[in-house]
């Protein structure tokens, strides 16, 4: 038998596949149990087309996607244009001409994904995105697969390789925060507008769909509360090496008793915790869950070959399971009614940096402000004045969001204190 | 529906399951599509039986294997005895009966695992075993599932628990090899007689499977090369960390141009390489592959949950395949003629403890040894005399398997030379 395929978009992540395809062919058929032949190669036009025809790309290039879509011989759509617009299009057309999908798109799976997974299971196929998060590491697979036995109760990720790469730069090399993001952008790894990566947004979408996998929750993108790394100073990174810490954008997913909170920002990780040594583009999954406790998930976060490996993992399984005529299950099968976390209930320790005027007795200003929040500090360190204004760092124990809120606006609304920056803090 | 399980053997790991299936019970039973019900239990006689009844388990306890094997009930039987006999026969009988088998057995499926595994398919059941390797860390699924579109090039990894517990205590803490084993007797890890932990025998098991996954190869046990941490001393701990490197067990098994590959032994591990990090009674598996690149998979090696995780994913697994009428592929479908390589052909760079006379001209001598046989030095560190002795540690540039035997024997025929031990290290 063989399994037609067509791609939409020849980037760098599909122009991986062809690569897979021929130095691993014969394992790949032997688990599809099924040649794969990719048929048709959606480019954006001519131009495009002669481009790569003439650079020795052998594919059938056709400019106008229903030359893929109506072909009935096509039985996978392999996304990987990215954007939200046409690819939404594109794969609700394909879905609903009883292709089976595989995409990599987070931005699009994340804030649609929904309609489109509700989609695939009314017609009957597969809408597989393994690719989608933390790219080539096989995290949803083994979510849906592996820890079905087991309860989740947490998970933290290291899920954007380009910010983590500049805050690997910013703590380990002590560059500044442009100098990493010049450099990131020199080595392509972060795109000429790189809202997405610094801010945390990629990071919340990868969020939003672990929340399915590892909780049986969907959430809103807007549920999920970004902070990028774009406030962190040199001062934060040396203050968290002091106290024997490193600063890492961290996702954080967890069940508390009232729901489920998600999170990106960045977090203080102690030196041994296992995440923290997650640097560069690399990318981690780190889970707590009843069964097995502590497990983490390593890997390229990106990159073309990793990418496509996790697509091509996609295509096996789809392959497979049409030979097994039980294809049409969904990628995660976990689902249960979606419950936001009151924020009374999500507790962390948190790092507050805040500049107070260089006289006496300011300590005990902050503490009586903290103390009427009920928090207590687990370590204070007050730095040298830097002209009228001395930096004091607080490390809190545990408060709720909502101590967090009030403290925040209580220590705000003293006319001589600035909050610099405020972090969670994790323990070991 | 209902799926009946019969456990064979009450100990630590199958006393986790009714833990996982009353803790998780909701999502268990949504993913096997099945409840799922324990019907009978085998323990060894009366007293066991009073015990645990007493104790307030409300299992059928059964003292007679047959009434599991004869009861045609019982869907699924899963073994959690250990040791070779009775395990194999009762197995056998179990599949032979048209029962599906899960087991974490890993001396078993290491030494007769290719009996068990043709038999299961010949009787078109399944033969499932997450738990073998590396307890809680669900490897083997991922090298089946997620890792069928890459293709590994080695997998190194810290696979057992008790021996990286004793030397992570004397790495971080100086102690010496005796004092690390009382400790993990006391705490549990290390049986009386601790000799397929401390020797490198039960890692050398999982090697074996762990080759079927990642390389399609089903090597004999006795392939397997192996040495354990017996021979490891203060100085090797003290010369390691002061160039650079952690020592840890690791079990390597890699293809090179020849065929395969395969070993556990103390290793060098550069202080930056993932797999350093794997403290304690932690696993870690590290996978090298053309797609991915480096990915790794960190988890606890052992322990009740842990362990009874990875065996009811196995449960659910099949009870989801008898669901859709697809159960009885092999739980490892990828499978290639078995190759071992050529000695000639496996590099590595090798670290080597020689004592020699308090002389000058030593180091001298040495070299002439080495280069004899075309291995030149990358360090080279002359320690402080001991009496009339000399200790030079080397680390050599890649050398090949055949070499090191050469210049070993060489170094061996030398009548004042003492070759005190000689280790692998592994570059970043
Ligand atoms: N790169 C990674 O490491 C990575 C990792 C994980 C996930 N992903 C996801 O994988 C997807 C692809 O990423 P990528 O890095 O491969 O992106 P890319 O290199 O920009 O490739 C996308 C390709 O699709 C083409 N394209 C866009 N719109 C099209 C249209 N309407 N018709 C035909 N072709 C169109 C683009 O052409 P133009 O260049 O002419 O616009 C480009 O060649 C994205 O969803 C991304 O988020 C990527
Ligand atoms: N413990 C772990 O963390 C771990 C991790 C990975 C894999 N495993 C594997 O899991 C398996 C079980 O390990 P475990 O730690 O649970 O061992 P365990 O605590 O010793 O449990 C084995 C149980 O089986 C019983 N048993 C032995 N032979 C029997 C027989 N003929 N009939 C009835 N019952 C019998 C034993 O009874 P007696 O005590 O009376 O002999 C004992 O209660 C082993 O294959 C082991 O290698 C264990």
């Amino acid at each position: 038998m063989t399994v037609n395929i067509g791609l939409l978009g020849f980037g760098t992540v599909a122009s991986g596949i062809p690569f897979l395809l021929q130095e691993n062919g014969e394992k790949i058929v032997a688990a599809s149990r099924s040649d794969l032949e990719i048929t048709k190669v959606l480019v954006k036009d001519d131009e495009e087309k002669n481009r790569l025809l003439a650079a020795g790309n052998d594919y059938n290039f056709v400019t106008d996607v229903n030359e893929i879509l109506n072909d009935s011989e096509i039985d996978i759509v392999v996304e990987l244009m990215g954007r939200i617009e046409p690819a939404r299009t594109f794969i609700t057309s394909a879905l609903e001409a009883g292709k089976h999908v595989v995409s990599a798109n987070k931005d699009l799976i994340a804030t649609h994904g929904k309609e489109l997974i509700a989609l695939a299971q009314d017609k009957g196929v597969a809408f597989y995105y393994e690719a989608a998060v933390a790219g080539g590491i096989p995290i949803l697979r083994t979510l849906a697969n592996s820890l079905t036995s087991d309860k989740v109760t947490r998970i933290l990720g290291v899920l954007n390789g380009t910010s983590n790469f500049m805050m690997t730069k910013m703590v380990d090399e002590g560059w500044t925060y442009d100098a990493a993001l010049k450099t990131a952008q020199e080595l392509g790894y972060a795109e000429s507008d790189p809202t997405n990566d610094v801010e945390g947004i990629d990071a919340a979408y990868k969020a939003v769909i672990l929340s399915q996998f590892g909780f049986g929750m969907t959430l809103d993108f807007a549920a999920v509360s970004h902070k990028g790394i774009t406030t962190i100073t040199p001062d934060d990174v040396a203050v968290a090496q002091e106290l024997g810490y490193v600063i890492k954008l961290v996702g954080d997913v967890r069940e508390v008793e009232s729901g489920i909170s998600a999170e990106v920002a960045p977090t203080f990780l102690p030196k041994g915790h296992p995440l923290a040594s997650v640097n560069g583009v690399m990318n981690a999954v780190f889970v707590e869950s009843i069964g097995i406790g502590e497990s983490m998930y390593y890997g390229p976060g990106a990159g073309q070959k990793p990418t496509a490996t996790s697509v091509a993992a996609d295509i096996v399984r789809i392959a497979r399971r049409i030979n097994d005529k039980n294809v049409g299950k969904p990628f995660n099968e976990f689902a249960r009614e979606t419950k936001l976390a009151n924020p009374a209930d999500v507790f962390a320790k948190y790092y507050f940096a805040i500049d107070v005027p260089d006289k006496k007795g300011q300590i005990l200003r902050l503490a009586e402000i903290f103390n009427a929040q009920n928090i207590s500090f687990e370590q204070v360190l007050q730095q040298k004045a830097n002209g009228e204004v001395a930096r004091v760092v607080i490390i809190t124990h545990e408060l709720s969001q909502t101590q967090l809120e009030d403290v925040t606006a209580d220590l705000n609304a003293v006319a001589d204190f600035t909050v610099v920056n405020t972090f969670k803090v994790l323990g070991d």
